[in-house]
């Protein structure tokens, strides 16, 4: 699965002096739409006494974002449409639900009993186009489904945040919007990411030598990829109410990467 | 991509308080076969003041493990089996290599031009069956072509090393060796999991209630490949030499898993 074609190119420091840091931010609230997430977010920073720096990160889990943008959606009138009927008597899942996965999508990728793969919009591939009903404290009422949809550009809401936070602090901060995803092949989930601002997408190793003096071949990093798992591990799933997560110590130079830089296109894809 | 079947059920505890922390060891000198890994990397810990905690977990390269075992292969006369000529047609890559692959491998999974991903004898899924030629330090004389195959049994030497650890700290500490694999659908690599002791391969949240009450469906935490990806991240790629970071604050309770338990069987896999 060597990639063919990369599109970000890193002049790169050195990485493996200094410890890779993720502290969970413990006083972040429940969200609601329209909230100042930034100020949130801050606030819960200078409660924690983290001190902010340069190159520092901030990792949020999609549904804080989500939330602030008021990504609600009530589903219960959706009309179903013949492709979605077909689709949800395969995979066993409510119809007017999968409308909404259809709605979200631009291609069906599998569907099987219990499952719907689809790519979103924004390019990336996952279950249910990222659709999610735990954890958004929305409680449907008579005649009510509500959902959570992903933000509708995650890289623009990451961009705005690093705005913010820019703004606020002085300090040139990363900002990156997680989920997480299955994968073919291992069983369970990993964090992902959906969109980012101020980080590298991809660390291109080709061209360097090796240790012993070789020319690497085909080593291309998911750097960002790497740190959505990090930080969706100090995360955790459930009840823990940790949806942002604090970085130091990120081993490349921050850049400006986005999420299209690492989807591989259908046309090189084997398993799209 | 949610999993059909979960082989390993934790009681789990509370993440998101205390911070979780990769320190990249130094001082960890060129691997020759038959050192003694475990004896080394304490030493590197030691100097580099680094205390050991119970809970503790040290992520190891898999090609450190590799050159301890004497996983060097010289693969310059091995016979290409119709199959591997085949193959090696298709994806342009050394018939012998190919021939290398194979013997490896349990089943190919996909090939195209400049790839061959096949099922290793572990069971996880990967180009080349994990063999690798950069940062092996075997320089080939005239008729030799070597190459660093993958540990026999990963999780067993996970084990080996983490009872060695036990034997001269008296602290029980969590070992995974860990890889770099492309996947489906996004560019570059990221850190997995090849083998390990003392964690848990998945974290079960189903039946657990998020934050409002309601019972998650279907979510379980593939921990292990998140923090395999956290520590890639730290350990980087060419030059850097860092084939070992030190982890705490890991956020789920140790388990007893391996690595048969996070892989989707067949039947179960839409893409394999």
């Amino acid at each position: 699965m060597f990639p063919e074609k990369v599109f970000y190119n890193l002049n790169m420091g050195k990485t493996g002096t200094q410890p890779l840091i993720l502290t969970p931010l413990n006083g972040v609230p429940d969200i609601q739409p329209g909230n100042p997430l930034a100020a949130i977010i801050l606030e819960a920073i200078n409660n924690q006494n983290i001190g902010v720096e340069d190159n520092d990160i901030l990792v949020l889990a999609q549904k804080v974002v989500s939330k602030t943008e008021n990504r609600f959606f009530n589903y219960a009138n959706l009309k179903i449409s013949p492709q979605a009927a077909e689709l949800a008597s395969i995979c066993g899942k409510d119809p007017q639900f999968v409308e909404l996965v259809l709605s979200e999508s631009v291609r069906v990728v599998r569907v099987a009993p219990g499952l719907l793969i689809v790519e979103h919009h924004s390019g990336f591939i996952s279950a249910n186009a990222g659709i999610d009903h735990s954890n958004i404290g929305k409680k449907d009422l008579p005649g009510e489904k509500w959902a959570l949809l992903i933000p509708l550009d995650a890289d623009r809401s990451a961009e705005n945040l690093k705005s913010e936070f820019l703004k606020a602090t002085g300090k040139s901060i990363g900002v990156l919007i997680i989920d997480s995803h299955g994968r073919p092949w291992r069983i369970g989930t990993v964090g992902v990411s959906i969109g980012f601002a101020g980080l590298p997408a991809l660390v291109d190793m080709r061209g360097r030598k090796d240790l012993y003096g070789r020319v690497l071949e085909s080593t291309v990093i998911c750097a960002v990829d790497e740190l959505a798992a990090a930080a969706s591990l100090v995360m955790g799933q459930a009840d823990e109410a940790i949806p942002v997560v604090h970085v130091s110590g990120f081993p490349y130079p921050l850049g400006n990467g986005n999420l299209r830089e690492l989807l591989r296109p259908k046309e090189i894809d084997l398993f799209k």
